[in-house]
This record gives structure tokens, C-alpha cells and sequence, in this order.
């Protein structure tokens, strides 16, 4: 490990090796994932769930527009946790990647394929000079071939296939939430549920407001990504007990 | 120039990550905006209100040259706190990705397309080197198929959609303003007063002179960007009891 | 407020912001605009006056080469204070710029239309790397259907537009001068005298040489750019009251 | 030899050279591979083997995310040590010049000239600046005109060919292991276990589990890059006595 | 790879404002030039003389070859004072832009749009990165329309019109004693009196030899860049009691 | 001479000169060329010689892996002391002029002429910026119209031709040891035992092993690189008393 | 005049000026100049004659491979002093701009043209970023229209014209020994005698072996540009009593 003095001198400029190798503005975007507020996946027999914990500066500002769950093809949604204006180009870039693989082969791009051509395109950003890194991590959710499939991308350009994951604030408490309850069997109902008790596990009061949550998933029969309604949303939280009251959040533009 | 530009950068204090995962010249930027004259965007159910407090360098300067709210199309407007010369470059490019939309589509360009346009292009200076941020945050608001819409775009390139909101100089206290009193019901009439108090409510007596405001609207009914006369602000003030004598203000090149 | 060692830390290269939000680069060429000679700029109903203060190194140096005051359209004269060489880029640019318009449409340019280029043109200089601001501002008048204007650009890229102003050495006393001064109905003769006044009030013995002054009109009527010869000047010194013998100066490149 | 404050001047920004002759971007480079846990190849008479330890972050991880062996084309194999993502680009440059190869001339690429042209690709990011060398060694393994070949590349961008060789951590162990182990007749079978041996000589206990390991083979006969069954590296081990249960380990992207 | 090179340099002791407003590379370049021996103008009624200090390291150096004198055009000489391979570059570029305006044209390019087109180009290299300023002064003395014009060039870029002045060592006194001796009804013969008694009061003893310096006339009447042969300067000198013999000089790459 | 302190300055990012004109870049890349193995090259009436030492990290590492002579022609050998990467570029570079050179002029390429054209690539490594010096130094043997001829290249891309020469690692006792005992009449086999005794005089106990040394030859007769097998080897190794066991060494970059 | 400190911040990475208007990397180019081996040209009526002091590393080394005497072109030779790779850039520009020259205007090159295309070249390296200068010296030594012509390049690009003139180590001394003893009367035997005479004046003994120097002439009737031969330089040493044995030197890359 490096002292504060030593570590100053490799986190400046272009991203290069430190003495110990490694890559310090990689590890400072990463610590920007964490200053976001959490995403969750559960991949699930018949489906994938997608769900952000998402915060308003005020009550005046849209939900929408506090969203932090996209839809990038009609088969795939995107979850966030880190930088805003860095997840809205790379999903930006994945859903032009796949509107390309559907002109170009007639059919909806793997969600593997989609996810290295997303993590291609970050790894870049940590090579070659002139940028700084991606401050996002991001889980890729969809239907390929009728299974379903969850992956994550992190500030390095590396990509991950998860059950289950967690991103964001938190990561550690809510990553071990799904491990303890995560089952191989469970239902896409089953997988909203595990979703929302994670995020709720760190919430205050273990409770959740509905407008304070983006909940999407895309089944394995359908192959649709469908964001659900604060209603739908709402009666999740009751049939699991975890409905709470609004609550209110500090300025921040990582989410 | 900017091809040129993006080749220069590979060794200068570019916006890159601190440990702590922030950019930094993103939150330097985000000074530059309160250094600026608030501006305040209100969204009511029959149009948009934007609101600027607006300060002149001397009496022999003319009103208009000091404008921060411009029209962007006929069915937009855009008002903005911080560097005002950045304002300019944005606003002129929110004019061109309107132009071209109705040249593309033959149709107005909807505000929300506009407002991510517009914070695309200002994420590409936060992450790609060889030139600084934009000092300047905008409120774009306009009407988009018979609906009133109200966007803030910030120095990081994040949009957010707002009922309504203030951004420059006091904003917090002009936000307080806000959230305390709107409703959902407000008429734009309303609108325009809501606005007005939040501005007089930092304001030296909590009085405005009608010089020292602008105010612009559009109407969900007409879809036309209206910017008011001195006469109508005047009316305005007496109205709700807000009218003052002229103030004068220090030089500044953030509005 | 930066201590004297931070402030460094913003102030090279290229232009970044300041932890305040503040661009350094820009607020340093705005000190080589008051390290050079002042000019100011009336606007009268019937027309408008430039009239620029103007030293020579010697009484070799040929009065013409110390212009201070330049034609760039028939209808349009742009008088300077600062960095000479960057002005005179500033105003070929203005000029190519109106020759471009004739062409295009026909027609002259309209002021303000000129005043925006000029400054888009400025602003890149500060956001872009590779080079630094200019160090320059510039008094645009003119006349756009029959109606003077008055412009000013600073270097930040930010247009203005007065009834009267002074750039340069002593803006501040000068317009102070000005403020107290002018009047909507001033004629073009009272405009002139104006200008003459405020310059002469900052100089030594409050007195002027013709020598040591450009003034130049655009008329209403003629829309037509006029440069007043020595003699024109020294009968408006005369019947101000404020004709003096020749002065000398140091050598400097700001003027 | 230098001292620990005149060698951080060598090492930042472009890669050049130290004043004893020392390149420090590419031994931190190295310091990279290090980090990441060990792969090992072991070249016998009838075929390559390729084995890669492999520590998955969580449970719910995909074991088929954290693979460390991948195929380059059908004769061909590649293991990796260090940064993942660089790992993962260098391997799509080496299929895509493996499959160029194949459109040019017909034939399947040669182990030696697939090697060297990865090589040649990473010397470049070592030399000319604008970019950080790649943190990262490969084993590229594979069939050669009936000739099983292995070669180690590392990221000064040097080849060297093996018989059996470990890069990543604890490669000092390892290599020992090979080195005293070693035959020039063993066959494909004992190569597997002679690699399963070493990885399993610095493993905890001294024993593996199946889904923490990567197996591949090329055999001389088939000319065919198989990778083995979860099943197939159990048999592998219980029949080597090296057979454990599932380790957890810590978040890393280096592998 | 040059043209790569090139591109990359932006990042470097590029020409920026110093907290005062003052341009340091441009005010050093100044200092270049105050170490080149002098160069002196002078306009007459009938032409321009332009003469210039000269000194040789060593009496085997061919006088010729420091030459301070050129020609640019049939009807143009130019003298310079500072860092003699930057003058060069500059007569060169005096010579080509003279021979486009024949070509463009069919007539001799004019004195002041010469002067301009160079000083433009000097200009460039103190705003825009990857390059010094020009370390060198010119006097650019020739016939317009058949009256004489003398301009000096500076290194920020700023042209000057001049009846008679000085550039380099000992500019002040030069100038002074040109100001005390000029008079507007000088014969092109006492100009080159006037130019050879400036040099000379700042010479050793008072006197200058003939090969250690340069003379050089554009009469108004032949329109006729001509070089005044040792024999003639020889002449002049005797003709004005200044003639001395030759003198030695230190090594030195401005004049 | 500079100080520790005072020469830091002068040997970073791009190649400049010291303030005593040295280029320290270029002096570090001669560095890394002293912790390479060495390379001796002799030149016979009858043909050419070149050896070098070659250290295995491991007895698994396939000898021909750490060659350290190649072919560049068929009448071209080329040997090295450095960085290896670094080698393999220009051994690339030098293959595909040599290839040019035939197509173009249907001619096998002059050693003098190869080598030039490699230096010329050098030098451009120490002047323009951008990139780093090349870390090592060639010995370019081969035959130009029936005479052999002896090139070296060092890392500023001066050309050197010899009779006989030692690169790398003690090149200092080498170089003795082939002044002392080398003689215009030496055969090719007598050329080949001077070679052995230089690199056997700095070995432990002044003896090689065959698989430690690489030896190749060109002969004026053939025209054509030879390499020698390890039998070859042998026999001038015992022929010359100079057989050893085999050794081992640390690991390096260098050879 | 600079303290030292100071002095540091003006001579790295881009060639600037310092505050005293020096541009220290020219300066700091031309040590490397005096790091050089002496190259001392003489004009004389009937040719021009080149000497150079050469020294070899080893007796081992060609004598030719240290030849600091290069043609050009039939008529025209060029000496160096400096760093050697720099100087063959040079010389191949000058060979190209020869040949072109030919082959545009069908005759051979005049000495001075050829000798300001070479300057133009190497200034522009003092004035251009991501390039340092020439560390070199050259002399250009012909015969133009059947008048021999001597010319001398320095580091910042300026090109001089001498009777005889000295470059590299021990200049001042050398170029003494020719102001002292040189007559424009000189045959080309009496200025080779010069040449050497005035190298053998700092050598040890006085004398100079005839492998120690390399001598060529240009002579005004055959206007060839001939080398000697070791016997024709032995004769004139011999004729002149300036013979000695050979010498040996230090290894350098400057000659």
C-alpha cells in the first residue's frame, strides 16, 4: 500500500501504473460508483429484476427525471449507480449498439455481446490518453434466446456475469443480503421481492417509499422490458411489508 | 477547432477523478453557477414561467443587453445563472438542434430531446480533454404536445425535470420559497407571481424593480415563447405587492 | 477568496476554473484591457461617436499608426483598448465577417449580429485549449436600420450594448463621467463633446490635444462611418474648452 | 540502483527511460500481472495445456465471468495475468488477427507469429506516448503444423517460448513446481495434472476446487482448443488427490 | 511522425497573461531584441534610408554574411535588430507574400498591407500554442504610389508607422537623438546623414567604420530598393566626420 | 559537469539538451543497452561473425526464445544488447527495407545502407517528441558485394562500422580482449574462436555452455547468414578449451 | 543577467525565451557543439578546403566510419562538429535539397542557397514545439559559378560566410590560429598546410597522425568535391613537420 504523498503523484493526468500496479484514476471512478446511490439485479428462472434506490433533491423535482433504470433495447434495461451524465452516454452508446445489431443482422443483440462492446468502449477511456475513466458501474439486464442474463460493467472495462448483484452505496451489506437469500428457484415475483428487501435492509427504518425506487424487469417469456408503475410498485412493498413514507435527499449528482 | 483540440490534451490538469471519486472542475464550474443572478423556472398545469433577477453594471447599460432569458424556438425558452459568454455557446447550440429537428421532422423539437441534446454536449467537456466545463447551468422550458415541460441541465451534463426550481445565487433559499408554496394547481398567472415572490424574497426590502427582472412564458394554449414587457412586470409587482425603485450592481461577468 | 499560492495553481495553461468558480486567464486579459489607453462610446438618437484616447512613443511615430479607431463596414467603426495586436485579429475578424454578409445577403450586417459573432469567436478562446483569451475589448458602433447602436465586447466573450461607455485606463472615472452626463436627447455635436469631456476629465490639466484623440461618427442619416480629421477635432476641443498642447507617453503595446 | 524519491521521477507520464537504463511504466506493468492470480501452461509431446486459477467475488457471481482462458481461434488458447479488461483487449486483437490470417492466406495462423504480432502491439504502448503499456502477461498456446507451441508474453512486449512456464501470482512457486517436476515425455493427461499440482501447491490445503480453476487443452492430434467440464477437472483432481471445497475471495479486477 | 510531433506540443510554456495582463514570452522576445545591434529608419521627402549596425566575430568573416539589410521587393528593403535566423524567416515570408500580391495583382504589394500581412503572422505565434514568439524587430521601409513609408514590426505583433526610429541596443538614445534632428524637409541625403550620426553617437569614440555597417535607400523617384557599396558609406561617413576604422565584436547570434 | 540535483531536470518527458549539450534520454538508453547480455561481432577477410551471450530464465524457456542474432536477409545477420522489445522493432524494421530494397531494385540490400536507413529511424526517436529513445544497440554483420563489412548502431543512431566489436554487458573488457588479440588475417573459424574467448574471458569461470551463446555467421563466399547449431557450437567450444556446464540467471528484459 | 535558480525554469521542454530573451536550449545545443571534435574550413582563391579532427574509440574501428568530411553533392562537401546522428539528418536534408535542385533547374546548387535551405530547416526546430534543436554545427564548403565559397550553420539556424573559419572543441584557439595566419593570397596547398597547422596547434605534440584527420577540397577549376587519401594527408603532414603516431580517445557521440 501506498502513503498519501506517494499516491498523489499516480492519480494525475493520463491514467497510468503505479508502483504496486495499479491504476489509480480506475480506482477514484470506482469510488464515484460508490458515492451513487444503490442498484440491484436478480436474475431469476423466468426473468430478470432490475432496482435502483433513486434520491430527489427536492420534492419538486420529477420522479421521472430522477430515473435511473433506462430501457436500451426492447429486450434489455439498464441500471446505474455512480456518475448520472457518465451512465446517460454509455447507455446512450448501447442502445445505438443495438439499434446497429438489429440493421445489421436482422435480430436483437445478445446481452453478452452488448455488454463487451460496452465494456470495450470503457476499457478505452482507461488506456488511451486525453479522458478521464467512466465514473458508472451499470447491470445489463435482458432475454437472450429466452434466458434470461444479468451483467455488470465496472470503471475498468471488465465485465461480470451475475445471479445477483449489487451496485452503488452499500454495495457490501446488500450484495450480502442477496447471497443469504438468494435461491436458484425463484419466481420473477420472488426476485422483486429479494430486490426490494435488499435495498430496504439499508434503507431507514428498513422501509421504502415508492417513488423513491425504480423497479424494471424483462421475463423470459415476454423478451420485454417493462418498468413498473408506482402502484405496482406499491403493492410489492405491502404484500412484503416494506412500505415506508417519503423521504427527502441531499444534492448529489452521482445517484 | 475542436478536432484540433481533442488531440491537444494528453497532459494538462484535464477534468480527471480525486480519490474520493469527485471531478472537480465539474464542482468548480458549479461555483461559477452560483455566482451568477438566480434564475426560476415554474411549471403550471396552463404554461411554463421563467424568471431572471438581472443586474445591470450602470444605468447607461441597455435592459435588453443584459437579457437571461432567451428564446430558443418559438415553443422554447431558456433562462440561465453563471458564465454568461458559456450561456451563449449553449443557448445558440439549443437553437441549432431545434432548427435542424424541424428541418429533419418537419416538427417542433420536443423539451426533453432538446434538454439531453444540450447536456450531451456539455457531459463531451467534462470528460474529454483540451477544454473546461461550461460555468453555466440552464432552465429550459417550453411546451411539448400540449404540455408544459421545465428542464435544468447542470455543469456535469445531468438533466433534471423540475415542477420548479431556482438555480444561481441563493438557490437554496429561493427553492425553500418554491416547495413551500406551489401547488399543482397553480394558474401560469400564479405562476409568474410564485416566481417574482421567490426572487423579492432575497431581495434588499424584498421589493424588485421591473428593470432588474425578466420574465418570460409559454402558455400550454398559445405553445409561444412570450417574453414579458416592463409594463406587464410592473403590473406583476404592484399586483402582489413586490414593486421597488431601481437597484444598481457590482461588474460581473456571471449574471 | 484564494491565497496567493492556490491562485497560481489556476492561472496557467490553459483556462480552467478556480475553486470559486472563477477563470483566471479571462480575468488577466481583462487586466491587459485596463493596462491599455481608454475609449468610450456615446449613442445619440441622430448617431454614434467613438472617440478613442491615443498615445504616441514619440513624436517620430506617424499619428495614423496609433489608430485607435478602425472601419469595419461602411455603416460599422470599432474602436479598442488592450492588447493592439490581438485587437487588430478581433477586427479583421469583424470584417470578414461583415464582407461575408454582403455577400450572402446582400445587405449590411446588422450591429448586434456582428457583436455576437465577434464574441462567439472570443469565448472559444477561453473554453477551448491551445491558446490563450484575447487580450482585448472592443467599442462596436454602428447603425442597423436607421437605428445607432453601441456595443461592447470584453474578454470573456460576452456582448453588451450602451447608451455611452468607456473602456480601458480609467473605465471607472470615465464612466462615472458618463452616468452623470448623458441624456437620451443628446445631439450628435452633444455626443461628441460628451466623449471628449470624459477623456479630458481623467487627463492632465483636464485638457486634450487633437493629436492625442481619434473620434469618428456613424450618422442616423448617413449611416456612413466618418473619421474626424485633426482640425474637426481641434474645433470640438475648442468649443468645449478643452484643447491642449501635445503630450507625450511611454512605450507600451496596449493602448 | 535508485532511491525510493528519484525514482518517482521516472515513472510518470510517458514511459521513458530511468538514468540506470530502466523502463518504470513497464515494470509497474508488471507489478499489474503480479496481482493477478496465476495461469500456467505446460507444453508435452502430444499437446498444450493451459490451467488459470480463478477467485470469483461472490457466490452468485456466473463462474463463466471470472474465466481466464479463452480461445483465439480453433488451434489456439489464451490464459491471462493482470488486468482484466487489458487482457481482454489484447485477446480480441489476437482474434481478429487470427481470423485475418485466415482470409489472406486460407491457412490457420502460426502459434509463433500470432504471438509475435501481440507482441509487436503491446512494444507499441510502451514506446510511443499518449497511452499506459498494457498490465498484463498472456500464455498463447496452440497447434502449429502438428507442433504443440507455447509462449508467454509480457508487458515490455517480449515473446518467449516455454515448456511450461506460470505467470501472475506467485510465480516463483509455481515455476519451481514445473522446474523440478517437468519431463520432456509426460502426455497430455500428466501435463493437465503437473499444472493442477503447482496451482495447487500455493492453494490453501494444498487442494482445488473444480470451479476455481480453468482447464484448456490443444492436442497435437485434433488441432482443436477444448476447454474442460467442471466434471472433467473434478475427475482431474480427485484422481490427483487434489480435490477441496469452494473458496471465497476478495474483490480484485486484477485476476 | 513529425506531423504527430507537432500536434502534441500545446501542453508547454505556451504565451499566456500573467495576473497583471502582461504577456511574458512577447516582453522577452522584447529583450531579444534589445540585445541585436541597432537597426535605424528614416523617412525622407524623397525616400527611405534604412541603416543598420553590423559587427563581425571575426575579421574572416565575409561582411556580407551578416548582412542586416534586405531586400524584399524591387520597391521594399527590410532591416531587423534581434534573433537573426527569426528574421530570416520573417524576410522570407515579406518575399513570398510580395511576390502572390505580383502574382494576384500585377503590382507591387503596398508598404502597410506588407507590414500587415507580417504582423498577422507574427501575432499568431503569441496567442496560439506550440510555437515561441518571434525574438526580432523589423523596420520595413519602401514606396507607395511614390511616397516613401518606413513601419517597424514588434514581437507581440503590432505594426507602427514612423517618420524616423530605431529598433534594438541603445534604442532610447537612437531615438532621442533622431528626434532632436529630424525635420520633415530632410533630402533622402541627409537622411542618411540623420541614420549615420544616430549610429554614431552610441559608437565608440564617435565614429562608425564602413564595413561595419549597412545602408540601404528606396528613393521615391526610381521606386528602387538599392544597397549603398562600402566606397559610398565610406563617402557618407567622411562627408559627416564620422568615419573610424574597424572595429571587433563578441560572439553572438542577434544583431 | 551538473549536479545530481541540476541534471534531474533535464531528463524527463521528451529529449532536450542539458545546459552542457547532452542529451540524457539518449545517455539513459545507452544504459539499458549495459544491462543486456553481450553481443560480439567480428569481421574476417573471409566472412563475418557474430555471438552472443544468452541467459535462460528457466530450463523450461525454449532457447530459441532468447536468440539474440537474427536473419534480416539472406546475406544480413543482425545482433543485439538491450531491451528486447525494442530490438524486435528494428530487426522488423531492418527485415522490411531489406524486402523493399529487392523489389525495388532487384538487388539484395548494402550493410551500409541497412544500416543507415535503421539509424536514421533511431535518431527520429531522440528529436521529435512524443515517443521514447530506442533502449538498444545492433551489430549488423553481413556481406556487400564479397567484402564482409561490420556495422554497430547505438541508441543516439550513429552508425559505426568495426572490425571487430562488443556491445552490452562488459563491453569494456570485451572490447579489450578483441583489440589484443584480433588480427586483419583471421580466418572465419579463427573469427568464430576470438568471438567465444571475448565472451568466455568475463564468464565464471571462463567457460560457456553451448545452449548459452548464440553464433552465426556470414561468409564472403556463401553470402548467406548461417546460423550454428549447439553441436557447432561444441566443437569450437572444446576445439578452444572453452566448454562449461550449463548456468542459470535472474530474470530480465535485457538480454 | 539570470541567478540560477531562474535560469532552470526557462530551458526545459519547448524552446522559450528567458527573461533576458535567450532561447537557452540554441545555447545549450551549441555546447554540444563544443563537445565536438574541431572541424576548421578554408577558402582560398583557387578552392575551399575542409579539416576535421576525427577520433575513433578504438583501434578496431573504421577509420571511415568516423568520417566527419561528407559530399553533398559533386561540388559542394560538408564538416560537422556535434552530435554525430543530428549532423547525418542534416546532411542528407542538404543531399536531398542538392539532388532536387538538379533535377528542377537542371545545375547544380549554389553553396549559399543550399546553405539557407539548411538553416531554414534548423531554425524552424528552435521555434516549433515537440522537437528539440540540431545539436550541431556544419560547414558547407563549394564552388559556386567558379567562385569557391565557404559556410558556416549554427544551432539557432543562422547561416554565416567565412574566409576560414573554426567549429567544435577548442574553437577559439583554432580560429586565432587562422585570423592570424590567413592571406586572401593563399593557394589550396597553402590552405590545407593552414588547416592543419591549425588543428595541430591544441593537439598533444603539436603533431597529428594522418588517421587522426580526414582533409577534403572543392577546387575552383574541376569544381569536384575530392577526399584525400591517408598518403596525400601523410605528405602534407610530413611537408609541413606535423606528423605524428596514432592517437587514442574516449568513446563519445560527439565528434
Amino acid at each position: 500500500m501506498q502513503g498519501q504523498a506517494q499516491q498523489q503523484a499516480y492519480d494525475r493526468g493520463i491514467t497510468i501504473f503505479s508502483p504496486d500496479g495499479r491504476l489509480y484514476q480506475v480506482e477514484y471512478a470506482r469510488e464515484a460508483v460508490k458515492r451513487g446511490t444503490a442498484s440491484i439485479g436478480v436474475r431469476t428462472s423466468d426473468g430478470v429484476v432490475l432496482a435502483a434506490d433513486k434520491r430527489s433533491r427536492s420534492p419538486l423535482m420529477e420522479p421521472t427525471s430522477v430515473e435511473k433504470i433506462h430501457k436500451a433495447d426492447d429486450h434489455v434495461g439498464i441500471a446505474s449507480a455512480g456518475h448520472v451524465a457518465d451512465a446517460r452516454q454509455l447507455i446512450d452508446f448501447a442502445r445505438r449498439q443495438s439499434q446497429v445489431n438489429r440493421l445489421r443482422y436482422g435480430e436483437p443483440i445478445g446481452i453478452e455481446t452488448l455488454t463487451k462492446e460496452v465494456t470495450d468502449h470503457i476499457q478505452q477511456y482507461t488506456q488511451v490518453g486525453g479522458a478521464r475513466p467512466f465514473g458508472v458501474a451499470l447491470l445489463i439486464g435482458g432475454v437472450e434466446n429466452g434466458s434470461p442474463r444479468l451483467y455488470e460493467t465496472d470503471p475498468s472495462g471488465t465485465p461480470y456475469e451475475w445471479k445477483a448483484v449489487a451496485i452503488g452505496a452499500d454495495r457490501g451489506d446488500h450484495q450480502e443480503h442477496l447471497e443469504e437469500n438468494y435461491s436458484d428457484d425463484l419466481t420473477l415475483e420472488e426476485g422483486i421481492a429479494l430486490a426490494l428487501e435488499a435495498i430496504a435492509a439499508t434503507a431507514e427504518n428498513g422501509t421504502i417509499a415508492p417513488d423513491g425506487i425504480d423497479v424494471a424487469t424483462v421475463s423470459a417469456e415476454s423478451e420485454r422490458f417493462v418498468e413498473l408503475s408506482n402502484e405496482d410498485i406499491e403493492e410489492h412493498l405491502v404484500a412484503n411489508d416494506l412500505l415506508a413514507t417519503e423521504d427527502e435527499d441531499d444534492e448529489s449528482d452521482e445517484e
